[in-house]
């Protein structure tokens, strides 16, 4: 294998795997995503190349891979979260594959839980939520997300998204039949420096939003009143414990 | 702190996170769950107490958490996937805040798209899936899965199972009208040594699925025919750790 695709995590750098770190230290060419931490690009001290996917259409990204895949180098696509979580890893697995080169897949911690786990907000628990339902706001593929469906998922909704679609996938949902009184979470630059978020009714997140930056993870759902779980337990008495 | 929950990520253990690992290295007391991958168990050489978390209930586990908090002692909970995802992670944190001891969550990589893409395939894939629904096929608090509402979600389901569920689960989303050719997978110890995997068609996919072992995974949608996608890694458990 010559051509690794690399999950480097939701952005603390101490989030990507031992395997995938140990892959960034011993590349010889370092493709990286514009959210990845700049102490995980420089991890890749022994490379020749670093480049920055910025500004590289997905075509472009896909020939630079396959060059350097043909050059023999020891490559290291390095995506933020997790490759096959809305990270169109499997689009640049193909084309390697395509191109006749063997490509293997390193995992990574996906925002969908670390990001509302960093403000204290547990995606699944045992009473309040059995279920997780995904979606991206800004689809790749330009999808229209199926509010109606969205707003009858039991359980907890995650959303992957631009904050200027916000108030629209909001509006959505309610329109939709969403209980208006929904605990929901906006949160901008999970598990990275300059971290913010939001909670609130979900009738209300649009607003107390207001100045949180891209990108953003949106989560609805009763766990998101678990969120004092981490500094007020005492709140929480009803909850079951073991 | 002094109580750290690390996600230890889906089995193989070069899937912990960096900052995960080195939490493991430097405790003083590591309590861990059996699907935890023993080389991550011996990465604790300088543990004290090294506890298996097996035939403890949550309750018991819990007592154990807190007194080794109590006592001082720099301890890790390693729990197999992320804390957060059908982890009981949140139940943890509680009984640890409500006796008054500081916890931090470590997350880690998930079964979730982990071991989807440990067979090639990709949970979300643009023009394929841009929706995931996650279940777990054995509800802690005993609710039954919603089968109409999994049927006529668009995208991927993906179920957390013992595999003497699948019958019924196959037959409740097959009963509530989901396409009975609709492509899928049952993986059981993905990313483990000894991982193995039945595809085909949703009504098949029990008979495939015939001598597969729990823990499993199944994954329901058309990402599955992009099995192909990918190599499967020769030795999982060659895989080096930090």
């Amino acid at each position: 294998v010559t051509v690794y695709l690399v999950g480097a995590g939701p952005g603390d750098p101490g989030l990507i795997t031992a395997r995938g770190l140990e892959l960034v230290r011993g590349c010889e060419a370092l493709v990286y995503d514009s959210l990845v931490a700049p102490e995980l690009v420089e991890e890749a001290r022994g490379a020749t190349f670093r480049i920055p996917r910025e500004g590289l259409t997905q075509a472009e990204l896909n020939e630079i891979l396959i060059s350097l895949g043909r050059e023999g180098l020891e490559t290291v696509r390095l995506k933020g979260g997790d490759p096959f979580v809305f990270g169109r890893g499997g689009e640049e697995v193909l084309a390697l594959r395509r191109a006749g080169l063997p490509v293997e897949v390193v995992p990574g911690v996906s925002a969908l839980s670390a990001v509302p786990g960093s403000i204290g907000v547990p995606i699944t628990h045992r009473g309040v939520s059995a279920q997780v339902t995904l979606v991206s706001g800004q689809s790749a593929g330009g999808e229209e997300l199926d509010f109606g469906q969205l707003a009858s998922a039991p359980g907890t909704l995650v959303v992957f998204m631009g904050l200027a679609r916000l108030p629209a996938i909001i509006a959505g949902i309610l329109a939709a039949g969403k209980d208006p009184a929904t605990p929901a979470a906006v949160v901008s630059a999970g598990t990275r420096p300059g971290a913010a978020s939001a909670q609130g009714e979900l009738n209300a997140i649009v607003e107390l939003a207001t100045g949180l930056a891209s990108p953003a993870l949106l989560v609805v759902g009763e766990v998101v009143a678990l969120a004092g779980l981490l500094e007020r337990p005492a709140d929480l008495s009803s909850l079951a414990v073991g």
